[in-house]
Parts: C-alpha cells; sequence; structure tokens
C-alpha cells in the first residue's frame, strides 16, 4: 500500500512551505490563536486538500512555474477545512480528533468559536485578495455548503428514512463541495477551458464523495486507535452513513432499533450485528469505488506528467484504506 | 429627542422590505434556523447599520432608484452584524441580549454556532454574487476585522495598561468598521468617485467609534432594565472602556483593583465609586461628540437632500442617547 507521503511527492516542497505559511499566518499576531494554530497544523493532517490544489497546479502549468496565487489558493483551501473542523468539533462536542485533544477540549469553546470565526474571516480576506471574481464566487460557495452540510448532518440525526441519494448529498456539503470548487479554482487560476474546468470540478466531487464514504465505512471497521476517535462514533450521535443506509433496506428490525434512537439496552450491539450481518459495508465500497473510476476518468483531460500521475493513485489510495 | 424611528422615515418602506427579505433568506431553509431566524431579525433592532447603507444609497442616487445590489448590501451588513452578535454571546456566555434570550440561551451552543456560521457564510455567498471585487474586499475585511476585535477585547481583559488609542482601534475593529466599509461600499455600488468613498468611509468610521463611546458610557449610566442586559457589563468581565481609562488617569487607587481583576471584597464598588468621582464619563462624552463632528464633516460632499439630513441628525442621534 503506497503511503500518502510518496504519493504526494511531487509536492512535497510545496507542502512543507505551505504549513510553515499557516503557521505564521495564523499564529503570527495572537498568543491564543498560536497555541490553536500550532495544534491544528501540527495535528497530523494529511493536508489532502492542498496537496490536490498544489497537484492540478502543477499538472495545469506544464512548462511554467506554479504562481503564488495557486499557493495563497492551497492555503485558503486548508484553512476553510481547518475552520470547519474547529466548529463542528464544538458543534458535535467532540473530545478527540486524530488522536489528540480538540481544540474546545484544550482551550474551550470560547477559543474555538474565536478561531474557527479568524480561520473563517481570514480566508475571505485572502480569497478576496487573489483578484479573481470566479475564484471568490467558487469558495464562498464552499463556506456555504460546509454550514448547510453541518445543519443537514444535525437535522437528519436517527432518521431512517435518509435516502442514499440524500446522504450523498450531505456528504458533498461537508467533504466534497472544498475539494471539487477548489479543485475547479486551480485550474481556474492556471487560466484553463471552461470545460477542462469543469473536469477538474468533478474530479473533485467524486474524489471528495468517494473519500467522505470510505471514511463512514472505517467508522465500522476501524478500532478507536486507527481512527483518532472512538469507533463507530457516527452511529452512536445517530449519524446515518452508507453502510447503515444499505443495511436498513435488508434488515427491517434496524428501522425500529434506530427510530428509537438506541435507547433501549443491547439496542447499539443488535443495529451493529445487524449491519455486519447485512451487505451494508460492501456495497458501501461498490459505491465508493464508482466515485473513484468517475474522478480517474476526469484526469484523461490533462496533460500526462507525474502530478496527473499522482491524482490518479490518489484516487486509488483512498479505496486502498479500506484493505 | 428625536427617536431613530423618525430618523429613518426616508427609508422606512426599504427598512420593512429588508427585514421581510432577511427572515426569508435565512430562515426558508431550515426550521433549526427560521426559529432563530425571527428570533434575531424581530428582536427589537435598530437596523442601524443597513438604514446608514440604505441612506447612502439613495443620497448618492440623487435622480435614480436604488438598485437591488443597493438593498442587497444593506442585508448582507445586517447579516454580518448579526452572525457576529450570536457568535460574541457564545463566547462571552451572555445570556440576554435587548432584553431578550440570547440564541445560546434559547437554543444552546451548537445552534448558536452553526446559525452565526451560516450567517457569515451566507453573506460571503451573497457579497460574491455582487459582482464587485471592490465590495467584496471591504466587506472581507469587515469579518476579518470583527475576529480580530473580539480577539482583542479577550486578551486586554482587566489590563489597566490600555491606552485610549488601543481601546479606540479595538472599538474600530469590533463596531466601526463595519459602518466605515458598508458606507464606503454603498458609494462604491453608485460609482460615486474615490475621493467621496473615502469621505463615505470616514463618516460611518466616526460614527461607528462614536457610537461604541456612547454604548460604553450608558453600561455605566443606565438601568439594567433600559439596557436590556446586566448594568455595568463591561466593567464586571473586565472590558475597560474611556470612562474606567480616563479614570485611571486621575485615580490611582482604580489600578489597584483592576489589577486584581476586582476580586476582594467591595471592589467593584470601590472603582464604581472612583470612576464616578472622577471626570471619566464627562470625557469620555467630549471624545463621542469629538467623533460625531469629525463624521459630520465628511457629510457637506454629499447633494443636500432628506438623506443626507438624516444621515447628519443621526450623529445628534448618537449623542442624544447620553441625555
Amino acid at each position: 500500500m503506497t503511503s500518502v507521503t510518496t504519493l504526494f511527492s511531487p509536492v512535497e516542497e510545496d507542502l512543507r512551505v505551505l504549513t510553515d505559511n499557516l503557521k505564521q499566518l495564523v499564529g503570527a499576531r495572537h498568543p491564543i490563536l498560536f497555541a490553536a494554530a500550532e495544534h491544528l497544523f501540527e495535528a497530523g493532517g494529511k493536508r489532502l486538500r492542498p496537496a490536490i490544489v498544489l497537484l492540478i497546479s502543477r499538472a495545469t502549468m506544464p512548462n511554467q512555474e506554479i504562481t503564488p496565487r495557486h499557493r495563497r489558493l492551497a492555503e485558503i483551501t486548508e484553512m476553510i477545512h481547518t475552520a470547519s473542523l474547529v466548529h463542528d468539533d464544538v458543534v458535535d462536542e467532540a473530545e478527540t480528533r486524530r488522536s489528540i485533544p480538540t481544540v474546545n477540549t484544550s482551550f474551550g469553546n470560547r477559543v474555538a468559536v474565536l478561531a474557527g470565526d479568524f480561520l473563517f474571516a481570514q480566508s475571505s480576506w485572502y480569497l478576496a485578495n487573489l483578484d479573481s471574481l470566479e475564484v471568490v464566487k467558487l469558495l464562498s460557495e464552499v463556506i456555504m455548503d460546509l454550514a448547510e452540510g453541518e445543519i443537514r448532518q444535525g437535522l437528519s440525526q436517527f432518521d431512517p428514512d435518509l435516502s442514499i441519494e440524500a446522504y450523498l448529498e450531505k456528504s458533498y456539503y461537508k467533504t466534497a463541495s472544498l475539494i471539487a470548487n477548489s479543485s475547479k479554482a486551480a485550474g481556474v487560476l492556471s487560466g484553463v477551458s471552461a470545460e477542462l474546468a469543469d473536469r477538474l470540478y468533478l474530479y473533485g466531487r467524486h474524489l471528495g464523495l468517494a473519500f467522505q464514504i470510505v471514511d463512514d465505512i472505517l467508522d465500522f471497521t476501524s478500532s478507536s486507535e486507527t481512527l483518532g476517535k472512538p469507533a463507530v462514533a457516527d452511529l452512536r450521535q445517530g449519524h446515518l452513513t452508507a453502510p447503515v443506509l444499505y443495511a436498513l433496506e435488508e434488515k427491517p428490525h434496524l428501522e425500529v432499533l434506530i427510530s428509537r434512537e438506541l435507547t433501549e439496552p443491547e439496542d447499539f450491539e443488535k443495529a451493529l450485528a445487524l449491519i455486519e450481518e447485512s451487505r451494508g459495508i460492501e456495497r458501501s465500497r461498490e459505491l465508493a469505488a464508482h466515485h473513484t473510476e468517475l474522478a480517474v476518468q476526469q484526469l484523461v483531460h490533462l496533460p500526462a506528467c507525474p502530478h496527473r500521475d499522482a491524482l490518479t493513485q490518489l484516487a486509488d489510495y483512498v479505496l486502498s484504506r479500506l484493505y
């Protein structure tokens, strides 16, 4: 299994610069945020989103150096992602993420709300100063989608009537929108054709959906140590993901358990057993594989280069996390 | 004393449309936010910020109807203001605002963080869709300043070395930046000269500072019923405002009390007495009057019209709240 670090080797130096920049941009002025920034940008994040932006930037600028605007876009992408994580953890009262305490746990809700607001504000400001109205629109759509996704997630807790389509829509808002729109924005900054820009959007959209589906499967199949958060956390909180939704089609009793919000003794264990007996995990894997294929198909429109290869392998990597 | 409703009569109908639009824009899609939106946009707010935007819009479009973009800017201004109030109340753990329970009190921190994020996100999105990079820059600066102001306020709690200049800077970030930049943005949408746009910025800047200074004086001179929040809340929380900072210049013992964060018995009452004995309130009034004068001076560059008159009277109104 390829590691994500190997995959990102064509932009390894870019990612190192990015991490240093992010810590400086966010932490420089405020001691209160400095600690949070160190915490946030050192916390073993895979830098998946900025890596995709940087790989697309390089793949669409084949004979030239990427511009400072491409780098700034990658930074903005990671800032928006981090801001949304910080606020999600407040909203979900999460205690750990990637095995380390969340900002709300370490510094309290006060600092977590402020730090998230500051990151969102700073990303809006850097965005405006990229001087591209089209890029501003793409990324402000993302910020809207992230809020929408978090609200939908709250509204559909323990709702056994949630459809796979509604689940995918929610996953688009929460995960895929940022990857899709920032992938497209990287192309826009390189001056690609409208058609190629749309291909890049679709690459990000399908990759993001696959990534979320895989994450949701891992919530069932991984131990809490691997995941860095309590195992089967989604189901406990009533977030119904692909494995549960497919299992519901086969196991009518699961609906009974979920409708009563798993409140009776043993409900949680019974629900887990029903999901394991079903084809829920298997069908979820097929769904993720379907989206990675759709993602990879878009890449034939890019010139052959190590950066395009890395983008292809990234899709395989997303799936390989399941094995 | 003129009431603010009379003052805003030239844009009364515009404000009615704005309130309806805001409730629809924010509440339409989500029951969870609908309640919060009703709560937020009906809570007896004076609509000061959108009223200024609308008055400037009309004053700078003397022979034409204002455009939908002017109206949208007014809505965005109120959305940003409301979003920042909602998050400030989470951060400050405030229980009431304008005499009614805050969103965090009524609906919990979860909904309050989400509602604020959604409002910020929505305002960024509408902003991008005004299709003016200059306006996007002006208002994204505001969102950044609001976060900066809230952080600075947190950092300077109970700091008796806070200077009047640092207090005014913090007040600019927290209050005046939004009024200044949205005033300028209204002019930009009307296509005014760069010089007039800067005048409008200064009008908003000085009016905003005066408004904040007056608010800070009222925290000392009003009862909790008039204010809709506990009396002398700022001092209790260690937010040192103009009256305290001026009093500190006259009363050395006040510094002792504040440095120990008013923790000994009677410290709070003693501090209040020292402030009352000082010229703190009087000098703060002079400071506010100075800024309203500077605000009004900018308006001579606008054509004479009922909207300009209202903008002038608004400056008087801000001061009149003290009597």
